[in-house]
């Protein structure tokens, strides 16, 4: 035992988040020992606070402190156009780009029957509910590129076209700024099959 | 503004923890997010108790839970030997050893005058009362090997040794399982000094 029980109690804590190991727990834990007191209380009053508030949009299903998202609320969003991603964290990566103005539906995952993970264990229902009411044109699929994503992307795309809706999938190429020399063969094959006319 | 105000407050808390990036506080903060809120508690608990409960120990300045610190508290350990080290993370890089069973002593820092930290920002005058005691027969300065921790080690033993002190030093040399190819010409030079007889 090299620690006092509360510093301890507090490194078991750190560990167990993501990325942090025994390493950084020490670091994390010494840094909070030297620090203002006041830093610490505001940085344990924003994780519950976190916990307190946020809650998952009945229309999208992203994380939202308000009753709808900011982006279900905005009434100056395309709402014709859903974009289907697998987490919050891809609403993050999407808006980031400034390049879509259309709504979001948060899965919560993908199709992954080693998992056990099926269509039931998603919010596909809740995404149907949503094209029912009638406004939605286009499904915009951004799942992952993964084995899974795919998968995930041709189930959708199979169960949404007969309802005469337009679904699209997000392209597949070599990345901006990218060198053809580095590509792995499945990805230049995409970009080489959707190559598009200059 | 990509995320819901509670969420940019916990990630801004999070980016001011060392080797916590944007990127892993985003990890994080989805982590607690998915996570139960009790687990959330215990962290948030566990920082607030830290802060609440742990102290520097009046003797040896390592923190502590208690009045003072375990290692001062315990009869058995050797109270006519003194470690001065940096940091309260030296006190447990050393005690990991299991080969030391004197007492310790926290500078709190090193002798750097590009920094502006002389010996009056150290815990100095905290050791000489200490050692006005007279139990303390030898004090090992384990500093790291920087310039800094060599200045603060000359430093201590100019001033202890006249106090009839042994004061010492610890070995600089290879690593153990280094290669003799890949040591640097100081550490090699330090070890062939300080070579001993088989």
């Amino acid at each position: 035992m090299y620690y006092a029980a509360p510093i301890a109690r507090l490194l078991e804590e750190l560990e167990r988040l993501p990325g942090v190991g025994p390493k950084s727990a020490q670091r994390i834990a010494y840094h909070i020992l030297r620090s203002e007191a006041e830093g610490t209380a505001r940085l344990a009053e924003a994780l519950l606070e976190v916990k307190r508030v946020i809650h998952f949009c009945p229309r999208c299903f992203d994380f939202t402190e308000g009753d709808l998202c900011a982006t279900c609320a905005d009434p100056e969003r395309d709402a014709a156009t859903v974009c289907v991603v697998e987490e919050p964290r891809d609403v993050v990566a999407i808006e980031r780009t400034g390049g879509y103005r259309g709504l979001y539906h948060v899965l919560g995952g993908v199709i992954s029957p080693v998992d056990g993970v099926g269509p039931e264990q998603l919010r596909v229902r809740e995404l149907l509910d949503h094209i029912a009411e009638g406004t939605v044109t286009e499904v915009v699929v951004a799942t992952n590129t993964t084995v899974e994503g795919e998968t995930t992307a041709l189930y959708l795309a199979r169960m949404l076209k007969p309802l005469g809706l337009k679904v699209t999938r997000i392209a597949s190429g070599l990345p901006v700024g990218g060198d053809l020399e580095y590509a792995d063969e499945v990805t230049l094959g995409r970009a080489l099959e959707a190559r598009r006319e200059l």
